[in-house]
């Protein structure tokens, strides 16, 4: 049994106001990988790299994560992404975006990933999500999606094609209003779950994330931050660390989503306290443990 | 033993996506009198009405409300705002502002005030709020101070000498960025607390408040709602629940704290589901306890 992501394995360049990065290891799939690799220990990656990234997979492997299904283009170049944030870190403006590798993305999945139980579909084009989705023999356990408002602008049927065949839906609060065409995110969240997922969360940044299924809502805290360093790969962080927990427990229900939650907002938490991945390729237990009760302090009262 | 609240007793006139009213009951002292009446037994309202009001002041005074601090101006007219939502119900235009007897407002209190244990200092001139903290003979046990940006663009130096004087401040989050002139709320809330109060409430409205005090932070969640019906009111129905709450429990610390912010928004969470003040006029026991579990739930998660 695996928890196998799909999603980017790439290059960053990132200018914050605490400073710049040259190209450094960054991609959905390997923010992802990191997270969930502190939580479950079967993680696998379905990707495409460039030659130039072959000096580089050894800091994802070295994290016991399997990279079988990495498909390497030979004299090719890893998808690139530069990107400024403004002082608020809230906003960035994309420098450069050098599709590359990505553009003829077509995702392999090795016989040895066929045992996947958990599958998380990192942010890429809805037809990519369901050729995944097509590829596996067997319908996992648990699809977590992730997406973003540019598929609703330029590839909303197949979007909602995949959304019919998956079982938690992550996207940011004004996604969610796009995609459903409501102000209130209870109302949007009633017709996005009428779209096919029966799990939605809706990720506030700065103010949390919300999950809604089972008819229950359960409102996580987001860890006050005195600095944002870097957010770069925070949301796919937190998609991480959200299946990653839920592949570790095995038990697929809302009581456990919370609890992902948690340990998805905690990874993300570190995400943005260094340049790209830097910080998550180095915790320890004891690190999460106390991040971890930081978020029971935040929240806890008695009534 | 009191809680007395000082702030306006007005007429609004409001207008959103769901309909309009004429003139209604409103103003900040009455949401925070109506809101704290229901946690606590002896609430005492310090304001000015015109001869206008009248016929309206029993609206406040069935709910057990004590008036006697509440100035009649003969002949005159009260306090009269009138504004308009737009759709997204988070902005307003306001229409009409008519201070009246507001204009020449000078608090009286009344020897029957002077056992105030807790005061609620609602939003008005810095001034007047030094001047209700200069004429109790006694420091009250707990102060809270509501303000908002338009004090700390002409009014700041006084606004400074009131903070000084106060234990909890409540203000939005733009507010404590400007305040501060930081935009991390965390780094805002370090500054401000420097600034004088011990506690700070920092209200996020759909996505809750933080409370900063005693070198720790509480993150309370607002109560996700499918329609806000009218928002008039809300944050002065917070405040009022929350010193309602600590004034029944007699104890002042983080932990009270962190129930009141609950009971607060439990209540704010009423008050928005009609117009002006309707919904706080007759609430049962078992509402508000079923409001409550609602953010239990909500909030709840088993780490």
């Amino acid at each position: 049994m695996s928890l196998v992501i799909v999603g980017t394995v790439a290059f960053d360049a990132i200018e914050t106001p605490f400073g710049k990065t040259d190209k450094i290891v960054g991609g959905a799939a390997t923010f992802a990988g990191f997270s969930a690799s502190y939580l479950y220990d079967n993680v696998k990656l379905v990707s495409v790299i460039g030659e130039d990234f072959v000096d580089n997979i050894n800091v994802i492997t070295s994290r016991g994560i399997n990279v079988e299904g990495v498909e390497m283009v030979k004299g090719a170049k890893s998808f690139f992404w530069s990107g400024k944030y403004h002082n608020d870190m809230n906003s960035r403006d994309t420098l450069v975006t050098e599709l590359n590798v990505l553009a003829d993305f077509d995702p392999k999945i090795p016989s040895s990933y066929q045992d996947c139980e958990y599958l998380l579909l990192g942010n890429l084009t809805p037809q990519i999500q369901l050729d995944t989705l097509n590829r596996l023999e067997k319908q996992p356990k648990l699809v977590v999606l992730d997406t973003m408002n540019f598929w609703m602008d330029v590839a909303l049927d197949d979007l909602k094609k995949v959304l019919k065949r998956v079982d938690v839906l992550t996207i940011n609060d004004s996604e969610a209003r796009q995609l459903s065409g409501e102000y209130s995110l209870v109302k949007a969240a009633k017709k996005i779950l009428a779209m096919g997922p029966k799990y939605l969360i809706i990720k506030k940044g700065e103010h949390g994330a919300l999950l809604f299924g089972e008819d229950q809502i359960f409102s996580a805290p987001a860890l006050p931050l005195a600095e944002v360093f870097d957010p770069t790969g925070a949301g796919d962080t937190f998609a991480g660390g959200f299946i990653g927990y839920l592949a570790k427990v095995k038990t697929v229900n809302f009581n456990n989503m919370k609890n992902a939650i948690i340990y998805g907002s905690a990874m993300a938490s570190f995400c943005v306290e260094k340049f790209g991945t830097e910080r998550l390729q180095n915790l320890t237990n004891e690190e999460i443990s106390t991040r971890l009760q930081q978020f029971v302090s935040l929240a806890k009262f008695d009534i």
